[in-house]
This record gives C-alpha cells, structure tokens and sequence, in this order.
C-alpha cells in the first residue's frame, strides 16, 4: 500500500480509501490505479510464497466466461493476476454445485493459492477459513471479503436518467425470477420512481426458453395505431433490454427517438466498439483490480479488517444511441 | 476412437473422419459429437498419466477472452477439458510474445500437460517437438495438428448468399491489414464475385483508432437522395459488419429492406440470443471438440499423422435480421 501511495503521490489513506471502495476524488483515483497497474510487483510475502514452491495458481470460478460482462472481467483477472505472478485456472461451473466443489476443494488442499469466486451456490460450508477466497458479488460468509456494485444506486440513476429526459411511462423489463442482484436492481428502480411520482410498469417475462416471446406479444399489445404506449424502458440486465430494442425495431417503433432504452452493465461486443445500448455501467476493471488485492492481502497472511469485508463500488452512467 | 464409435453406433471411419474434418453425414455428425460429450471417459493412457502425478493443467493461449468468438471458444475447450478430467490455466496474451514464451516454456519442462494457442506470434522455434500442442487457426510448423475453419469457402458462401437473394452492388467491408483469415476470406468472396459476374467494390478502412469515422465518410459521400448506392454488404468479420450497420441505421438507411448484410462468425451477445446479425459461422464447438481430442492423443503418445496435420472445418450461413 506503500508503495502504491508513494508512485500515486497520494496519502496511504487515499489508496486505502480505493481499495475500500471508499471515495476518493477521481483523478486520485487514476493516480492509484496507474500506479497498481505500473507497479507489477510481487509483493515481498508473496515473493516469499513463491520461492517456498506455493502454487501461484488461482482458480475463477464464474457461471460461465462466454457473455460480454464476465469475459470482460475474466480478461482483467487474468491480466492483474498477470501482473503480480499468479496464473489463472478458469473454471466455467454453469453454477454446478459438485463442480464448484472439486474446485474449492483443491484450494484447501494448498493446491492452488486462491480462490476467486463469482458463484451462486451456497458453498460457503465447504470452504476452510484458512484458504484464500474473495467473492464477487455474492456475500458468502463473514470470513472472506466480497466485492459489488452499487445495484441499488446504479438502478436509482437509470431511473433518474429517464426521468431527467422527461419521460413520462416508464417500463421495467426483466424476466422472473426476480432475485440476488435483479432483485436489488428493481427495487432502486421502484423507490427513485415512487419518490420522484414517475409512473411505471413491469412487463416480467416467465422463465422459459422463448421468453421473449412475452415482450413480443406485450409489444403487439401496446401498440397503439402504431405507437407504442410507453416512452422509456429500463431494464436489470442488457440481454432483457436489447431483445426489447430488436423487438420494437421489428414493430417498426423508433428507438430513441420514440421510446428510449436504458439497459444494465453497457456490454460490448468488441472491446473496442462505441457502447450502442444506453445503459448502467459496473466498474469491471476496478473489480477485477480490487478483488486481486484483497486475495493477495490474505495470501499474504494479513487478516481482513471485519469493516472492509464489503466494498460497495459505484456504477455510472454509459449513453449510446438508445437515449436522446 | 472404439468406444465412440461404439455408442455413437457408426463405422471407427465416420469417428476418424469426423476429428479430422472430413466430411459425415449430418446424422452420423451429430451422433458422434453426443457420444463425445457423453463418455467424458478418461482415455486409459491419459488416467495412466494422471496417476503418475503429471499435470493435468492445459494452457490456453489467446489474444483475449473478451470477444464473443473467443470467450465462445475458450468456454466450450475449458468445458471439453474438464469432461477429460483436465484444468485451464488461462493466458490472454494481447498477441505479447514474451508472455507467450513464459507459457510455452511451463510446458516444455513438463509443469503443463498440453497447450492449444491461438497464438499469432510466430513461436514454431520456442517449441520443444515433445510436447502436446495444437494450434487453432495457425499453421505452426509441421509438428504439431491445425484446427482451422474453411475461410475461403466460407466467405465464397458469404457471397453466394446475397447473390442468390439478387442483389446487384456489393460492398466488401473490412480494415487495413487485410492478412491472415482476413486475407483468405477476402480472396474467396473476390473469386466468387468474379466467376459470377457479381459487381463489388471495397471499402478498407485505415490501420487507426478512430476507422469507422472512415465507414462513415464513405457511407455519406454514397447516399444518392438518402438512398444508399449498394445493396448488399460482406464482411470479413462481426465488428466491422455490425459498425457499418449500426452507421447505416443512424443515416436512416433500412436494413434489411435497401441494404442487407452478412458478416462473419455469428457471434451472439447472450447464449440464449438469436443472432442478429446475418453471418457466415465457424463451428465454435466442434473446433474445441476436436482441439481437445487431438491434444489428449498426443498426451497418450500417439504419433501424428501426417495427413492429419490440418483439420479443416466446414462453415455455415446463419441468418439474423439483416438478410431477407
């Protein structure tokens, strides 16, 4: 932390304030992350592991690395694991329960160093205290650190965003079942709309494979003369919300200049495309940043302080050519 | 090969065609990829391995995982190496040939099991011929199998589709460089062009951060009454065909009903999503299938063939919503 205060040329409390998701003034905040990312040092207790013949493999799991929000993250982990020595072994559970076991199991044989886990399963029984392991947003256990966004802010503003463009019948469109972050998401959408008296709508497609054929046929439902009954949408998650945009362009409804689309997390097909869906944005590289350091800080043998065990980072605002 | 021919229920010919490309009835390919997945056996050479305490990890090497092609790709591997009992150690490489050397050096002292690159780096003279390694895409040396998608006919395919839905002005979209694939499937969408007297033009944007301003220009100097003056548009890959498209939309020209596109791999934002984009697609699965299954024969010390040295798969034409 020492070090990355110094070649930032800011306070060690600043830097712990970053790695705390605390806030800090943003160009502090780019003085810190260039100076982790220029640093690439392995730090001396890690050093030490390594050269006692550790393992200096960390396992990820995650659902799966093939959509836009979790391969972008996947890239960052590896990339700051990279930089600090430490090799990846990805793990693509399809949340399967007796393989997220096998997987956590070799972190507590010593096999591995660490553990990041993006999983769903409730695997916090498995796990020895003793291991390394952060979670990503998913509190698991009071023994390891867990890492979110702001859900409930970050839904807040995609509701205040609409509003602010003086749009009058908002509509939430998601999918059931409405839980863990979905869940959290809807309910900053519903409090910044009841507070602000925004009228609003759900449309909640059922769990089934052609879903979306619920949002085509609630489409052809509203559609009046042509005009479709609702002038802004938001949605929990970018999928949701463009299946939502490619239908109304097939009911021939103009987006944005009709109704304007808000969707969560600003995925992109290709790293360096313009973001097209107008949409709520978690800081990926910061989480991939911030969950690297808090594992190595417990490889490193330091305990983990009992009020830095969640850390809230904020979501921003991303426009693309759905919102005017 | 026995026990997949035998539960697939087809000749060890059709299995032995099947890894090397050749071509199977649809049925008997679909037979054999199920009896593939469902063994998930262990190979009695490689269980012999693993109980003499090799590793079981199996390097990865990508530019990045944070494309839709790519975390496809590396999502069915990592999924076909665990039903073989093996672990991905993850490398996105951003094309860094020092990184790549750091991996391909794991495994030429035996820490690693195998490797499957998709390097672009030319690293044939850092590898030890001993060990286990097959290429995706690139032709390495003679040493090591090459699991490559058929570009040329693939993009001829490309050409045919709007040929046949007759169209007369097409534009061949892409970006400077043109090598590699890109190179390849240029050269067949020009060929069928030519031999079917089908008119094209190209346009190549420069080698620079900002290209699609390129796009953009060309598409305003070739609006003729806010017509566009082709209609139909080829590219070489996704991201420049869904650029162009997206630029379109914001000249108010209608795809697909003046100007219809097809693109290259089909890449989906969603696993679940319909594909959008009309595109020519590689056989994502079956190249990880295969890339696995000729990496484990070399682990079990069975020599190479020769005339097995490249697979090339056959593509297909998947359509989206910019085609009629």
């Amino acid at each position: 932390m020492n070090d990355v205060a110094s070649l930032a040329g800011v306070s060690r409390g600043s830097v712990s304030n970053y790695i705390n998701g605390r806030s800090n003034r943003p160009e502090i905040k780019l003085k810190i992350e260039k100076a982790i990312k220029e640093l690439h040092y392995i730090p001396n207790a890690t050093a030490r592991a390594l050269k006692t013949s550790r393992s200096n493999y960390v396992v990820f799991i995650l659902p799966t690395v093939n959509t836009p929000f979790f391969s972008e993250l996947t890239y960052y982990i590896q990339r700051q694991l990279n930089n600090f020595g430490y090799k990846m072994i990805l793990c693509n559970s399809n949340s399967d329960y007796i393989e997220e076991i096998e997987y956590i199991e070799m972190a507590n044989t010593q096999k591995v160093a660490g553990v990041i886990t993006m999983s769903y399963s409730d695997i916090s029984n498995l796990i020895s205290p003793t291991i390394a392991l952060v979670s990503i947003e998913k509190n698991i256990s009071k023994n390891f650190p867990t890492i979110i966004s702001d859900n409930y802010t970050g839904a807040r503003l995609g509701a205040e965003q609409l509003h602010k463009r003086g749009l009058k019948k908002i509509l939430f469109v998601s999918k059931l079942p409405i839980k863990d972050v979905s869940e959290t998401r809807q309910q900053g959408f519903m409090d910044y709309c009841q507070e602000n008296n925004l009228h609003y709508d759900m449309i909640l497609a059922e769990d089934k494979k052609d879903f979306i054929e619920d949002y085509d046929r609630f489409i052809a439902q509203h559609l009046i003369g042509g005009k479709f009954e609702f002038d802004g949408i938001f949605s929990d998650t970018d999928e949701y919300a463009s299946d939502f945009w490619h239908l109304l362009m097939k009911h021939n409804v103009s987006v944005p200049n009709d109704v304007q689309i808000i969707g969560f997390d600003a995925a992109k097909i290709y790293p360096r495309q313009p973001v097209f869906l107008s949409a709520i944005r978690q800081p990926i590289e910061e989480i991939a940043i911030i969950s690297v350091y808090k594992l190595l800080d417990q490889i490193d043998g330091n305990p983990i302080a009992e009020n830095d065990l969640i850390t809230r980072l904020p979501m921003s605002f991303k426009e693309g050519i759905t919102t005017l």
